[in-house]
Protein backbone atom coordinates (compact mmCIF):
# COMPACT_ATOMS: atom_id res chain seq x y z
CA UNK A 1 0.00 0.00 0.00
CA UNK A 2 1.07 3.11 -1.35
CA UNK A 3 2.24 5.33 2.33
CA UNK A 4 0.67 9.10 2.90
CA UNK A 5 3.94 10.61 1.51
CA UNK A 6 3.44 8.91 -2.03
CA UNK A 7 -0.05 10.89 -1.92
CA UNK A 8 1.34 14.31 -0.86
CA UNK A 9 4.47 13.81 -3.28
CA UNK A 10 1.79 13.12 -6.80
CA UNK A 11 0.13 16.23 -5.25
CA UNK A 12 3.27 18.12 -5.59
CA UNK A 13 3.67 17.04 -8.56
CA UNK A 14 0.93 17.29 -10.15
CA UNK A 15 0.25 21.63 -8.35
CA UNK A 16 3.29 22.11 -10.88
CA UNK A 17 1.79 21.16 -13.79
CA UNK A 18 -1.86 22.73 -12.80
CA UNK A 19 -0.47 26.17 -12.19
CA UNK A 20 2.80 27.47 -14.02
CA UNK A 21 4.65 30.51 -14.63
CA UNK A 22 1.46 32.14 -16.63
CA UNK A 23 -0.63 31.68 -13.71
CA UNK A 24 -1.41 34.53 -12.16
CA UNK A 25 0.47 34.92 -8.59
CA UNK A 26 -2.37 35.74 -6.27
CA UNK A 27 -4.24 32.75 -8.11
CA UNK A 28 -1.38 30.41 -7.18
CA UNK A 29 -0.99 31.35 -3.56
CA UNK A 30 -4.34 30.82 -3.27
CA UNK A 31 -4.78 27.27 -5.08
CA UNK A 32 -1.60 26.08 -2.77
CA UNK A 33 -3.00 27.79 0.05
CA UNK A 34 -6.22 25.62 -0.68
CA UNK A 35 -4.56 22.47 -1.26
CA UNK A 36 -1.09 22.48 0.66
CA UNK A 37 -0.23 21.49 3.69
CA UNK A 38 -2.07 18.43 4.12
CA UNK A 39 -5.78 17.37 5.34
CA UNK A 40 -6.27 13.90 6.47
CA UNK A 41 -5.87 13.07 2.62
CA UNK A 42 -8.83 10.39 3.22
CA UNK A 43 -10.48 10.35 0.02
CA UNK A 44 -6.81 9.32 -1.66
CA UNK A 45 -5.26 7.46 0.95
CA UNK A 46 -8.48 5.28 0.43
CA UNK A 47 -8.23 5.24 -3.26
CA UNK A 48 -4.69 3.92 -3.33
CA UNK A 49 -5.55 1.58 -0.52
CA UNK A 50 -8.85 -0.26 -2.56
CA UNK A 51 -6.06 -0.14 -5.72
CA UNK A 52 -4.10 -2.44 -3.60
CA UNK A 53 -6.82 -4.47 -2.20
CA UNK A 54 -7.65 -5.15 -5.46
CA UNK A 55 -4.67 -5.76 -7.28
CA UNK A 56 -2.74 -7.63 -4.40
CA UNK A 57 0.30 -5.27 -4.82
CA UNK A 58 0.87 -1.85 -4.65
CA UNK A 59 -1.19 0.00 -8.26
CA UNK A 60 0.81 2.39 -10.27
CA UNK A 61 -2.49 3.43 -11.43
CA UNK A 62 -3.34 4.31 -8.26
CA UNK A 63 -1.94 8.08 -7.14
CA UNK A 64 -3.58 8.94 -10.94
CA UNK A 65 -7.20 8.77 -9.42
CA UNK A 66 -6.18 9.42 -5.54
CA UNK A 67 -4.84 12.80 -6.93
CA UNK A 68 -8.16 13.90 -8.72
CA UNK A 69 -10.14 13.14 -6.13
CA UNK A 70 -8.00 15.32 -3.33
CA UNK A 71 -8.69 17.95 -5.54
CA UNK A 72 -11.99 18.42 -6.00
CA UNK A 73 -12.44 17.71 -2.37
CA UNK A 74 -10.01 20.81 -2.01
CA UNK A 75 -12.40 22.98 -4.12
CA UNK A 76 -15.48 21.31 -2.42
CA UNK A 77 -14.03 22.82 0.30
CA UNK A 78 -13.04 26.23 -0.82
CA UNK A 79 -16.23 26.78 -2.35
CA UNK A 80 -18.07 25.83 0.90
CA UNK A 81 -16.75 28.48 2.89
CA UNK A 82 -17.52 31.42 0.75
CA UNK A 83 -19.63 33.99 2.06
CA UNK A 84 -22.49 32.65 0.46
CA UNK A 85 -22.61 29.41 1.83
CA UNK A 86 -20.70 29.24 5.42
CA UNK A 87 -18.80 32.46 5.29
CA UNK A 88 -15.73 30.45 7.63
CA UNK A 89 -13.01 32.30 8.75
CA UNK A 90 -11.17 28.79 9.38
CA UNK A 91 -9.84 25.54 7.45
CA UNK A 92 -7.49 23.16 8.24
CA UNK A 93 -6.82 25.86 11.57
CA UNK A 94 -5.59 28.56 9.36
CA UNK A 95 -7.61 31.28 7.74
CA UNK A 96 -10.30 29.57 4.66
CA UNK A 97 -9.06 30.39 1.49
CA UNK A 98 -11.87 33.40 1.33
CA UNK A 99 -10.82 35.01 4.97
CA UNK A 100 -7.24 34.85 3.08
CA UNK A 101 -7.87 36.15 -0.21
CA UNK A 102 -11.02 37.21 -0.62
CA UNK A 103 -14.28 35.69 -2.22
CA UNK A 104 -12.94 36.37 -5.98
CA UNK A 105 -10.10 34.38 -5.59
CA UNK A 106 -11.79 31.92 -3.67
CA UNK A 107 -14.53 31.03 -6.54
CA UNK A 108 -11.58 30.98 -9.07
CA UNK A 109 -9.38 28.79 -6.62
CA UNK A 110 -12.66 26.32 -6.34
CA UNK A 111 -13.10 26.24 -10.19
CA UNK A 112 -9.73 25.89 -11.05
CA UNK A 113 -9.04 22.92 -9.15
CA UNK A 114 -12.48 21.26 -10.46
CA UNK A 115 -11.09 21.45 -13.85
CA UNK A 116 -7.82 20.85 -12.98
CA UNK A 117 -9.27 17.48 -11.70
CA UNK A 118 -10.25 16.69 -14.71
CA UNK A 119 -7.11 17.75 -16.75
CA UNK A 120 -4.95 15.61 -14.12
CA UNK A 121 -7.04 12.10 -15.01
CA UNK A 122 -7.76 12.88 -18.56
CA UNK A 123 -3.94 13.09 -19.28
CA UNK A 124 -3.79 9.76 -16.90
CA UNK A 125 -6.67 8.41 -19.38
CA UNK A 126 -4.80 9.37 -22.39
CA UNK A 127 -1.54 7.68 -21.29
CA UNK A 128 -3.55 4.42 -19.61
CA UNK A 129 -7.18 4.29 -21.26
CA UNK A 130 -7.85 1.86 -18.45
CA UNK A 131 -8.97 4.44 -16.44
CA UNK A 132 -11.49 6.00 -18.69
CA UNK A 133 -14.29 4.69 -17.03
CA UNK A 134 -13.62 7.05 -14.05
CA UNK A 135 -13.91 10.23 -15.83
CA UNK A 136 -18.28 9.78 -15.24
CA UNK A 137 -17.49 8.23 -11.89
CA UNK A 138 -15.53 11.50 -10.42
CA UNK A 139 -17.89 13.81 -12.22
CA UNK A 140 -20.89 11.73 -11.06
CA UNK A 141 -19.26 12.81 -7.65
CA UNK A 142 -18.96 16.77 -8.17
CA UNK A 143 -22.18 16.74 -10.39
CA UNK A 144 -26.18 17.98 -10.12
CA UNK A 145 -27.81 14.46 -9.72
CA UNK A 146 -26.28 12.66 -6.76
CA UNK A 147 -22.42 14.23 -6.35
CA UNK A 148 -21.21 17.64 -3.82
CA UNK A 149 -23.19 19.92 -6.33
CA UNK A 150 -26.19 18.30 -5.52
CA UNK A 151 -25.74 18.07 -1.96
CA UNK A 152 -25.38 21.93 -1.46
CA UNK A 153 -28.08 22.38 -3.48
CA UNK A 154 -30.54 20.65 -1.57
CA UNK A 155 -29.63 23.26 1.61
CA UNK A 156 -31.26 25.93 -0.96
CA UNK A 157 -34.93 23.68 -0.92
CA UNK A 158 -37.35 23.55 1.14
CA UNK A 159 -37.88 20.82 2.23
CA UNK A 160 -34.56 18.66 1.65
CA UNK A 161 -34.42 14.81 2.67
CA UNK A 162 -31.89 14.22 4.99
CA UNK A 163 -30.20 11.15 3.78
CA UNK A 164 -30.15 12.38 -0.29
CA UNK A 165 -28.40 15.66 1.07
CA UNK A 166 -26.06 13.19 3.23
CA UNK A 167 -25.22 10.82 0.53
CA UNK A 168 -24.58 13.58 -2.34
CA UNK A 169 -22.72 15.99 0.29
CA UNK A 170 -20.37 13.32 1.32
CA UNK A 171 -21.38 9.79 0.37
CA UNK A 172 -20.39 10.71 -3.02
CA UNK A 173 -17.03 10.95 -2.78
CA UNK A 174 -16.39 8.61 -1.04
CA UNK A 175 -18.07 6.29 -3.36
CA UNK A 176 -16.48 7.75 -6.24
CA UNK A 177 -12.81 7.31 -4.06
CA UNK A 178 -13.59 3.53 -3.57
CA UNK A 179 -15.02 2.63 -7.36
CA UNK A 180 -12.26 4.75 -9.11
CA UNK A 181 -9.85 3.09 -6.78
CA UNK A 182 -11.12 -0.21 -7.99
CA UNK A 183 -10.68 0.87 -11.16
CA UNK A 184 -7.05 1.35 -10.82
CA UNK A 185 -6.60 -2.17 -9.06
CA UNK A 186 -8.09 -3.81 -11.88
CA UNK A 187 -11.40 -4.46 -9.34
CA UNK A 188 -15.12 -4.38 -10.00
CA UNK A 189 -16.11 -1.36 -8.79
CA UNK A 190 -19.37 -1.95 -8.26
CA UNK A 191 -18.78 -4.68 -5.27
CA UNK A 192 -17.02 -1.79 -3.53
CA UNK A 193 -20.05 0.92 -3.67
CA UNK A 194 -21.78 0.06 -0.99
CA UNK A 195 -18.46 0.16 1.69
CA UNK A 196 -17.94 3.43 0.32
CA UNK A 197 -21.48 4.74 0.76
CA UNK A 198 -21.35 3.59 4.28
CA UNK A 199 -18.12 5.11 4.93
CA UNK A 200 -19.65 8.84 3.60
CA UNK A 201 -22.41 7.97 5.71
CA UNK A 202 -20.53 7.22 8.95
CA UNK A 203 -18.14 10.14 8.51
CA UNK A 204 -21.61 12.36 7.89
CA UNK A 205 -22.80 11.66 11.12
CA UNK A 206 -19.34 12.08 12.90
CA UNK A 207 -19.33 15.46 10.80
CA UNK A 208 -22.63 16.65 12.42
CA UNK A 209 -21.93 15.13 15.61
CA UNK A 210 -18.66 16.93 16.13
CA UNK A 211 -20.35 20.16 14.64
CA UNK A 212 -22.64 20.09 18.34
CA UNK A 213 -19.37 18.32 20.65
CA UNK A 214 -16.22 19.43 19.50
CA UNK A 215 -15.12 22.44 19.90
CA UNK A 216 -13.72 24.91 16.68
CA UNK A 217 -10.26 24.43 18.16
CA UNK A 218 -10.39 20.63 17.88
CA UNK A 219 -12.07 20.95 14.96
CA UNK A 220 -10.03 23.51 13.35
CA UNK A 221 -13.01 25.46 11.85
CA UNK A 222 -16.28 26.75 13.05
CA UNK A 223 -18.45 24.65 14.91
CA UNK A 224 -22.25 24.75 15.26
CA UNK A 225 -23.10 26.26 12.07
CA UNK A 226 -25.98 23.41 11.40
CA UNK A 227 -27.87 25.10 13.59
CA UNK A 228 -27.03 28.56 12.70
CA UNK A 229 -27.44 28.25 8.97
CA UNK A 230 -30.50 26.09 9.71
CA UNK A 231 -28.94 22.96 7.89
CA UNK A 232 -30.10 19.66 7.81
CA UNK A 233 -28.63 17.48 10.29
CA UNK A 234 -28.97 14.47 11.65
CA UNK A 235 -28.83 15.90 15.09
CA UNK A 236 -31.87 17.84 14.42
CA UNK A 237 -33.52 14.63 12.78
CA UNK A 238 -32.40 11.87 15.22
CA UNK A 239 -31.42 14.10 18.40
CA UNK A 240 -27.95 13.29 19.94
CA UNK A 241 -28.41 9.54 21.01
CA UNK A 242 -29.94 8.87 18.06
CA UNK A 243 -27.45 10.21 16.14
CA UNK A 244 -24.86 8.54 17.71
CA UNK A 245 -26.31 5.09 17.20
CA UNK A 246 -26.82 5.98 13.66
CA UNK A 247 -23.06 6.70 13.67
CA UNK A 248 -22.06 3.73 15.42
CA UNK A 249 -24.31 0.98 13.42
CA UNK A 250 -22.87 2.54 10.06
CA UNK A 251 -19.24 2.09 11.61
CA UNK A 252 -19.95 -1.59 12.40
CA UNK A 253 -21.15 -2.12 8.85
CA UNK A 254 -18.03 -1.01 7.51
CA UNK A 255 -15.56 -4.40 7.68
CA UNK A 256 -17.96 -6.32 6.85
CA UNK A 257 -18.72 -4.52 3.84
CA UNK A 258 -14.95 -5.42 2.84
CA UNK A 259 -15.63 -7.51 -0.43
CA UNK A 260 -13.37 -10.42 -1.20
CA UNK A 261 -9.95 -9.20 -2.80
CA UNK A 262 -6.26 -10.50 -3.33
CA UNK A 263 -5.34 -7.67 -0.46
CA UNK A 264 -8.86 -7.29 1.29
CA UNK A 265 -7.24 -8.52 4.90
CA UNK A 266 -4.42 -6.05 4.73
CA UNK A 267 -7.34 -3.54 3.70
CA UNK A 268 -9.14 -4.12 6.77
CA UNK A 269 -6.42 -3.36 8.85
CA UNK A 270 -5.32 -0.26 6.90
CA UNK A 271 -9.16 0.93 7.27
CA UNK A 272 -9.75 -0.34 10.76
CA UNK A 273 -6.19 2.02 11.87
CA UNK A 274 -7.32 5.02 9.69
CA UNK A 275 -11.09 5.54 10.17
CA UNK A 276 -10.02 4.33 14.14
CA UNK A 277 -7.77 8.05 13.96
CA UNK A 278 -10.90 9.91 12.10
CA UNK A 279 -13.48 8.98 14.45
CA UNK A 280 -11.79 8.59 17.97
CA UNK A 281 -13.31 12.61 18.92
CA UNK A 282 -16.31 11.07 18.16
CA UNK A 283 -15.92 7.96 20.11
CA UNK A 284 -14.53 10.44 23.13
CA UNK A 285 -17.71 13.27 22.64
CA UNK A 286 -19.78 10.11 22.96
CA UNK A 287 -18.78 8.85 26.39
CA UNK A 288 -18.75 12.60 27.65
CA UNK A 289 -22.24 12.90 26.35
CA UNK A 290 -23.32 9.46 28.18
CA UNK A 291 -21.74 10.72 30.91
CA UNK A 292 -23.81 13.95 31.18
CA UNK A 293 -27.13 12.47 30.41
CA UNK A 294 -26.74 9.95 32.99
CA UNK A 295 -25.48 12.78 35.25
CA UNK A 296 -28.38 15.02 34.80
CA UNK A 297 -30.82 12.11 35.13
CA UNK B 1 -21.67 21.07 -41.60
CA UNK B 2 -24.50 20.68 -38.99
CA UNK B 3 -26.73 23.47 -38.52
CA UNK B 4 -27.37 24.92 -35.38
CA UNK B 5 -30.26 23.23 -34.47
CA UNK B 6 -28.13 20.49 -33.94
CA UNK B 7 -26.21 22.10 -31.70
CA UNK B 8 -29.30 23.38 -29.37
CA UNK B 9 -30.20 19.64 -29.68
CA UNK B 10 -27.32 18.22 -28.36
CA UNK B 11 -27.17 21.02 -25.57
CA UNK B 12 -30.78 19.34 -24.74
CA UNK B 13 -30.24 15.57 -24.55
CA UNK B 14 -27.00 16.80 -22.40
CA UNK B 15 -28.99 18.48 -20.23
CA UNK B 16 -30.91 15.60 -19.66
CA UNK B 17 -27.84 13.69 -18.66
CA UNK B 18 -26.18 15.96 -16.46
CA UNK B 19 -29.45 16.32 -14.38
CA UNK B 20 -31.96 14.10 -13.22
CA UNK B 21 -35.17 13.26 -11.27
CA UNK B 22 -32.63 13.30 -7.93
CA UNK B 23 -31.55 16.96 -8.73
CA UNK B 24 -32.77 19.66 -6.32
CA UNK B 25 -35.22 21.50 -8.37
CA UNK B 26 -34.14 24.76 -7.74
CA UNK B 27 -30.71 23.77 -8.77
CA UNK B 28 -31.76 22.60 -12.05
CA UNK B 29 -33.90 24.93 -12.72
CA UNK B 30 -31.31 27.54 -12.50
CA UNK B 31 -28.97 25.13 -14.51
CA UNK B 32 -31.43 25.15 -17.21
CA UNK B 33 -32.03 28.95 -17.35
CA UNK B 34 -28.07 29.37 -17.86
CA UNK B 35 -27.94 27.32 -21.13
CA UNK B 36 -31.42 27.62 -22.36
CA UNK B 37 -32.67 29.58 -24.51
CA UNK B 38 -29.68 29.65 -26.82
CA UNK B 39 -27.18 32.57 -27.11
CA UNK B 40 -25.00 32.82 -30.20
CA UNK B 41 -23.51 29.36 -29.54
CA UNK B 42 -20.70 30.99 -31.32
CA UNK B 43 -17.89 28.73 -29.73
CA UNK B 44 -19.83 24.91 -30.17
CA UNK B 45 -20.26 26.25 -34.12
CA UNK B 46 -17.40 27.05 -34.12
CA UNK B 47 -16.13 23.58 -33.25
CA UNK B 48 -18.71 21.65 -35.14
CA UNK B 49 -17.27 24.03 -38.58
CA UNK B 50 -13.67 23.11 -37.74
CA UNK B 51 -14.34 19.10 -37.58
CA UNK B 52 -16.65 19.40 -41.32
CA UNK B 53 -13.56 21.43 -42.35
CA UNK B 54 -10.96 19.03 -41.56
CA UNK B 55 -13.31 16.16 -42.61
CA UNK B 56 -14.59 17.36 -45.60
CA UNK B 57 -18.05 15.96 -44.43
CA UNK B 58 -20.38 16.86 -41.82
CA UNK B 59 -18.43 14.76 -38.40
CA UNK B 60 -20.59 12.65 -36.22
CA UNK B 61 -18.07 13.71 -33.33
CA UNK B 62 -18.33 16.87 -33.79
CA UNK B 63 -21.26 17.41 -31.46
CA UNK B 64 -19.44 15.35 -28.66
CA UNK B 65 -17.09 18.61 -28.47
CA UNK B 66 -19.00 21.46 -28.77
CA UNK B 67 -22.04 20.59 -25.75
CA UNK B 68 -18.95 20.76 -23.20
CA UNK B 69 -17.43 23.89 -25.02
CA UNK B 70 -20.58 25.63 -24.29
CA UNK B 71 -21.22 24.32 -21.05
CA UNK B 72 -17.98 25.94 -20.01
CA UNK B 73 -18.81 28.63 -21.78
CA UNK B 74 -22.37 28.63 -19.76
CA UNK B 75 -20.45 28.37 -16.71
CA UNK B 76 -18.02 31.49 -17.15
CA UNK B 77 -20.84 33.42 -17.56
CA UNK B 78 -22.66 32.43 -14.48
CA UNK B 79 -19.51 32.98 -12.16
CA UNK B 80 -18.85 36.10 -14.08
CA UNK B 81 -21.95 37.67 -13.11
CA UNK B 82 -21.31 36.85 -9.36
CA UNK B 83 -22.01 39.80 -6.85
CA UNK B 84 -17.85 39.63 -6.36
CA UNK B 85 -17.23 40.37 -9.72
CA UNK B 86 -19.09 42.32 -12.27
CA UNK B 87 -23.01 41.33 -10.01
CA UNK B 88 -24.66 41.72 -13.17
CA UNK B 89 -28.60 41.97 -13.07
CA UNK B 90 -28.70 41.32 -16.71
CA UNK B 91 -27.30 37.81 -19.65
CA UNK B 92 -28.24 37.29 -22.59
CA UNK B 93 -31.68 39.98 -22.26
CA UNK B 94 -33.09 38.37 -19.05
CA UNK B 95 -32.39 37.81 -15.59
CA UNK B 96 -28.94 36.28 -14.63
CA UNK B 97 -28.85 33.48 -12.75
CA UNK B 98 -27.33 35.05 -9.57
CA UNK B 99 -30.40 37.55 -9.83
CA UNK B 100 -33.04 35.02 -10.67
CA UNK B 101 -31.63 32.18 -8.24
CA UNK B 102 -29.60 33.77 -5.66
CA UNK B 103 -25.74 33.78 -5.51
CA UNK B 104 -25.15 30.33 -3.81
CA UNK B 105 -26.98 28.82 -7.01
CA UNK B 106 -25.55 31.06 -8.94
CA UNK B 107 -21.77 29.21 -7.98
CA UNK B 108 -23.37 25.87 -7.54
CA UNK B 109 -24.34 26.47 -11.36
CA UNK B 110 -21.04 27.33 -12.48
CA UNK B 111 -19.43 24.24 -10.20
CA UNK B 112 -22.29 21.88 -12.04
CA UNK B 113 -21.69 23.08 -15.19
CA UNK B 114 -17.45 22.74 -15.36
CA UNK B 115 -17.94 19.50 -14.02
CA UNK B 116 -20.82 17.96 -16.43
CA UNK B 117 -18.66 19.43 -19.49
CA UNK B 118 -15.72 17.04 -18.42
CA UNK B 119 -18.55 14.21 -17.68
CA UNK B 120 -20.00 14.45 -21.66
CA UNK B 121 -16.47 14.99 -22.75
CA UNK B 122 -14.98 12.12 -20.50
CA UNK B 123 -18.25 9.70 -21.83
CA UNK B 124 -17.70 10.43 -25.57
CA UNK B 125 -13.87 9.94 -25.18
CA UNK B 126 -15.03 6.50 -23.40
CA UNK B 127 -17.49 5.12 -26.46
CA UNK B 128 -14.69 7.23 -29.00
CA UNK B 129 -10.72 7.46 -27.97
CA UNK B 130 -10.24 9.27 -31.11
CA UNK B 131 -11.78 12.13 -28.75
CA UNK B 132 -8.74 11.90 -25.55
CA UNK B 133 -6.48 14.57 -26.51
CA UNK B 134 -9.64 17.15 -26.54
CA UNK B 135 -10.06 16.36 -22.39
CA UNK B 136 -6.83 18.48 -21.90
CA UNK B 137 -7.39 20.56 -24.29
CA UNK B 138 -10.50 22.02 -22.45
CA UNK B 139 -9.05 22.01 -18.66
CA UNK B 140 -5.90 23.94 -20.53
CA UNK B 141 -9.20 26.81 -21.96
CA UNK B 142 -10.48 26.43 -17.93
CA UNK B 143 -7.46 26.31 -16.02
CA UNK B 144 -5.31 28.32 -13.95
CA UNK B 145 -2.77 28.62 -16.60
CA UNK B 146 -3.79 30.17 -19.57
CA UNK B 147 -7.66 30.02 -19.51
CA UNK B 148 -10.43 31.37 -18.41
CA UNK B 149 -9.80 30.95 -14.52
CA UNK B 150 -6.40 32.71 -14.95
CA UNK B 151 -7.85 35.66 -17.23
CA UNK B 152 -10.65 36.31 -14.61
CA UNK B 153 -7.94 36.16 -12.07
CA UNK B 154 -5.54 38.48 -13.69
CA UNK B 155 -8.23 40.96 -12.74
CA UNK B 156 -7.18 40.88 -9.25
CA UNK B 157 -3.87 41.69 -9.89
CA UNK B 158 -2.03 45.19 -9.62
CA UNK B 159 -0.85 45.54 -13.24
CA UNK B 160 -2.28 42.79 -14.99
CA UNK B 161 -0.74 42.53 -19.04
CA UNK B 162 -3.52 43.08 -21.53
CA UNK B 163 -2.52 40.93 -23.73
CA UNK B 164 -2.26 38.00 -21.27
CA UNK B 165 -5.44 38.86 -19.82
CA UNK B 166 -7.32 38.74 -22.78
CA UNK B 167 -5.74 35.82 -24.63
CA UNK B 168 -6.67 33.77 -21.12
CA UNK B 169 -10.07 34.92 -20.70
CA UNK B 170 -11.15 34.75 -24.04
CA UNK B 171 -9.10 33.54 -26.28
CA UNK B 172 -7.91 30.02 -24.48
CA UNK B 173 -11.82 29.13 -25.01
CA UNK B 174 -11.87 29.77 -29.21
CA UNK B 175 -8.85 27.59 -29.56
CA UNK B 176 -10.13 25.21 -27.40
CA UNK B 177 -13.05 25.28 -30.17
CA UNK B 178 -10.83 24.99 -33.52
CA UNK B 179 -8.50 22.16 -31.65
CA UNK B 180 -11.25 20.36 -30.20
CA UNK B 181 -13.12 20.21 -33.39
CA UNK B 182 -10.04 19.42 -35.81
CA UNK B 183 -9.34 16.70 -33.16
CA UNK B 184 -13.01 15.41 -33.72
CA UNK B 185 -12.40 15.90 -38.00
CA UNK B 186 -9.16 14.05 -38.10
CA UNK B 187 -7.24 17.33 -38.83
CA UNK B 188 -4.35 18.58 -37.13
CA UNK B 189 -5.03 20.80 -34.20
CA UNK B 190 -2.04 22.71 -34.05
CA UNK B 191 -2.86 24.18 -38.09
CA UNK B 192 -5.77 25.68 -36.30
CA UNK B 193 -4.37 27.26 -32.84
CA UNK B 194 -3.67 30.80 -34.12
CA UNK B 195 -7.27 30.81 -35.92
CA UNK B 196 -8.51 30.28 -32.86
CA UNK B 197 -6.18 32.79 -31.07
CA UNK B 198 -7.18 35.71 -32.97
CA UNK B 199 -10.90 35.22 -33.53
CA UNK B 200 -10.65 35.41 -29.50
CA UNK B 201 -8.53 39.01 -29.90
CA UNK B 202 -11.07 40.08 -31.87
CA UNK B 203 -13.93 39.20 -30.14
CA UNK B 204 -12.49 40.51 -27.00
CA UNK B 205 -11.78 43.77 -29.00
CA UNK B 206 -15.21 44.10 -29.60
CA UNK B 207 -16.33 43.37 -26.43
CA UNK B 208 -14.26 45.83 -25.06
CA UNK B 209 -15.58 48.26 -27.36
CA UNK B 210 -19.02 47.84 -27.40
CA UNK B 211 -18.93 48.16 -23.72
CA UNK B 212 -18.50 51.84 -24.31
CA UNK B 213 -20.09 52.50 -27.51
CA UNK B 214 -23.78 50.03 -26.82
CA UNK B 215 -26.45 50.24 -25.19
CA UNK B 216 -27.66 47.70 -22.31
CA UNK B 217 -30.59 46.59 -24.39
CA UNK B 218 -28.33 46.23 -27.23
CA UNK B 219 -26.52 43.93 -25.83
CA UNK B 220 -28.39 42.09 -23.13
CA UNK B 221 -26.23 42.92 -20.54
CA UNK B 222 -24.94 45.85 -18.57
CA UNK B 223 -22.61 48.42 -20.46
CA UNK B 224 -19.75 50.33 -19.23
CA UNK B 225 -18.46 47.74 -16.80
CA UNK B 226 -14.77 47.66 -17.54
CA UNK B 227 -14.44 51.59 -16.63
CA UNK B 228 -16.96 50.98 -13.74
CA UNK B 229 -15.30 47.88 -12.59
CA UNK B 230 -11.49 49.13 -13.64
CA UNK B 231 -11.16 46.16 -15.67
CA UNK B 232 -8.07 46.10 -18.10
CA UNK B 233 -9.46 47.30 -21.09
CA UNK B 234 -8.50 47.66 -24.75
CA UNK B 235 -9.90 51.14 -24.72
CA UNK B 236 -7.56 52.38 -21.65
CA UNK B 237 -4.61 50.95 -23.20
CA UNK B 238 -5.28 52.32 -26.96
CA UNK B 239 -8.01 54.59 -27.07
CA UNK B 240 -11.08 54.01 -28.69
CA UNK B 241 -9.52 54.46 -32.39
CA UNK B 242 -6.79 52.49 -31.27
CA UNK B 243 -9.04 49.63 -30.35
CA UNK B 244 -10.81 49.75 -33.37
CA UNK B 245 -7.72 49.78 -35.65
CA UNK B 246 -6.51 46.33 -33.46
CA UNK B 247 -10.56 45.12 -33.93
CA UNK B 248 -9.85 45.53 -37.85
CA UNK B 249 -6.40 44.07 -38.45
CA UNK B 250 -7.25 41.37 -36.26
CA UNK B 251 -10.59 40.45 -37.98
CA UNK B 252 -8.44 40.96 -41.34
CA UNK B 253 -5.96 38.36 -40.76
CA UNK B 254 -8.85 35.92 -39.88
CA UNK B 255 -9.65 34.36 -43.09
CA UNK B 256 -5.42 34.49 -43.79
CA UNK B 257 -4.99 31.89 -41.13
CA UNK B 258 -7.55 29.12 -42.32
CA UNK B 259 -5.38 26.25 -42.34
CA UNK B 260 -5.59 24.06 -45.74
CA UNK B 261 -8.26 21.46 -45.42
CA UNK B 262 -10.62 19.34 -47.54
CA UNK B 263 -13.70 21.49 -46.85
CA UNK B 264 -11.87 24.83 -46.08
CA UNK B 265 -13.44 26.66 -48.72
CA UNK B 266 -16.92 26.33 -47.29
CA UNK B 267 -15.15 26.73 -43.94
CA UNK B 268 -14.25 30.68 -44.97
CA UNK B 269 -17.54 31.41 -46.01
CA UNK B 270 -18.83 29.98 -43.08
CA UNK B 271 -16.71 31.69 -40.42
CA UNK B 272 -17.51 35.32 -42.95
CA UNK B 273 -21.08 34.94 -42.71
CA UNK B 274 -20.97 34.12 -38.50
CA UNK B 275 -18.14 36.93 -37.71
CA UNK B 276 -20.18 39.37 -39.99
CA UNK B 277 -23.39 38.59 -38.13
CA UNK B 278 -21.30 38.79 -34.28
CA UNK B 279 -19.71 41.47 -35.85
CA UNK B 280 -21.62 44.13 -36.94
CA UNK B 281 -22.46 45.60 -33.84
CA UNK B 282 -18.87 46.48 -34.11
CA UNK B 283 -18.63 47.92 -37.15
CA UNK B 284 -21.97 49.97 -37.30
CA UNK B 285 -20.37 52.06 -33.70
CA UNK B 286 -16.93 52.10 -35.63
CA UNK B 287 -19.06 53.95 -38.59
CA UNK B 288 -20.89 56.68 -36.20
CA UNK B 289 -17.61 57.38 -33.42
CA UNK B 290 -15.83 57.92 -36.77
CA UNK B 291 -18.50 60.61 -37.83
CA UNK B 292 -18.59 61.70 -34.37
CA UNK B 293 -15.21 62.43 -34.55
CA UNK B 294 -15.24 63.89 -38.01
CA UNK B 295 -17.64 66.45 -36.79
CA UNK B 296 -16.34 67.23 -33.68
CA UNK B 297 -12.66 68.00 -35.60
Amino acid sequence: MAPVDSVEMALSRAFATITGPTTPPRLRAAMRHAIFPAGARVRPRLAVAVASACAGHDSARALAVAVPLELVHCASLVHDDLPCFDNAPLRRGRPSVQAKYGESLAVLVGDALISSAFEVLGRACAEDPVLLPTIPMLATAVGARTGLVAGQAWEAEPHPDLASYHRAKTGALFEAAVCMGAVAGGGRPSAWTELGTTIGAAYQLADDILDLTASSSERGKPVGQDLLLGRPSAILELGIEGAYAAFQGAVARIPELVPVAPGSTRFRAWLAAALGRVFSPVHASASSVRVDATLSA
